[in-house]
């Protein structure tokens, strides 16, 4: 294949190929995934993707990375657009690796879109989504028979910068509520909850979920705040924010339930 | 490999390890599912899982089918629960392979649970959920930047049998609304959407997500049951539901636009 690939193209047969990479751990990558890499002659990654995955490729592919488009003004949406649209039409498959699942606050729309502007044809490879596949590997389901059977995944931030309003009706909801792009929001979502009367509901909050770096704090409402901050979680890292009965389900939570018991009983006294 | 695991053992180690296959193109499993899938003594797997995945076991595996453990009476989950701990003690490491994500009403941590409380070793390897990818696959991003700022999961069926009680608020909201095991109550919601005064909204009914035999509904909520029916979408494979905004970014929406916009301007005449 490395062979194929290094000889020199006289005619190019643009293509996009935009590809979720998960939530971090490599292996979490699909078949599909792999494959369009084996095939890619440029690959534009992300800032959340693990760069073992660019070994796939062959040793000829162009590698370039593109930052974290929404957050990095050297590599706006629409600079990251127009080198994958470049890319594609100077030296064919382009794959745009991408993290997390592609279509939950992940803009693959909005890259598809950009590359069908130009005519270009363009294919999907979905990728695991961090807001169900990192609770769950916490061993926190986020939904269960008889504790949540619906999930409702925000985002921290509404486009124009704002808390997203339709927290204040996801908190009155009896969803389990995934927040992404919300850390720095903690504090607020946590006064809607308490507010709405919920400030014993259990909640939870990952940093790089599936990594070895990941961290993980378990508590209610009115304490994850804390415990967050004792556990180290901050913003270098994707943080995913998590509200509802079945994060007590997480194997941690018991050693909870039995220091509010305590607590109880001593206020009852 | 496949010599290895054919020596008869003396000693077993029992282990469980549950996999996510996706959403059913069997090329969307994950590395990790597969490289699990080449060291299973047993894989237990669901009725929505494709066969050709079984490839990756070596031959001498013992593959077992558990048919659909939340619609078929043979295979109850009690009974899919109890083959998995039999095989883990008789025969070592068993992959359940199921369809789907395992955590959006996957019951992947019903049976987690279960084969903890015997003291076997668990793994979770999660899936590409369906919820998130069939609609991305055709084309509707089930976020878009000024369309949808939120997704929000239901099943059309609570754990009673009884409609979910939560459709009411999610009809309610601005969140796409995504449910999973509905197509029955297909009337039933889009009677609530009218009555929420929410008849034009777009919707969609995706049968067969990324699977050769897909078939997709693209209408409004008012038309969304005579299309689906039109397209012959039944309860025979899986069946999502999509309604919101985002739908009209998918190709076959600018037709319904067209006649709409048509039939207004002779309604004005």
């Amino acid at each position: 294949m490395a062979t194929e690939a290094s000889v020199a193209k006289q005619y190019v047969d643009p293509k996009i190929t935009i590809v979720g990479a998960g939530p971090g751990d490599p292996d979490l990558i699909s078949i599909k995934g792999i494959k369009a890499l084996k095939h890619a002659n440029v690959i534009l990654y992300d800032a959340l993707v693990d760069e073992r995955l660019l070994d796939y490729a062959p040793q000829e592919t162009i590698k370039v990375y593109v930052g974290n488009p929404s957050g990095d003004e050297n590599f706006s949406q629409d600079v990251v657009n127009q080198l994958m649209v470049d890319y594609a039409l100077n030296f064919g498959h382009v794959v745009r690796l991408k993290g997390g699942d592609l279509f939950v606050f992940g803009r693959g729309y909005e890259e598809l879109d950009y590359a069908a502007s130009y005519s270009i044809e363009t294919a999907i490879v979905p990728g695991i989504s961090s807001a169900i596949s990192v609770p769950g590997l916490q061993g926190i389901p986020v939904t269960h028979r008889g504790l949540s059977e619906s999930l409702w995944i925000l985002s921290g931030t509404d486009s124009e910068g704002n808390l997203s309003p339709e927290l204040q009706d996801a908190v009155r909801s009896s969803a389990t509520v995934v927040v992404l792009l919300g850390f720095e929001r903690l504090p607020q979502i946590v006064a809607y909850y308490q507010k709405a009367g919920k400030g014993r509901l259990p909640a939870a909050v990952i940093q790089n979920g599936s990594m070895s770096n990941e961290k993980t704090a378990i508590g209610l409402v009115n304490t994850i705040v804390e415990v967050a901050e004792e556990q180290g979680i901050d913003n270098t890292g994707p943080v995913l924010l998590i509200f509802g009965a079945t994060v007590a389900l997480h194997h941690g939570f018991q050693h909870i339930n039995q220091f509010f018991a305590l607590q109880e009983y001593h206020d009852q006294q």
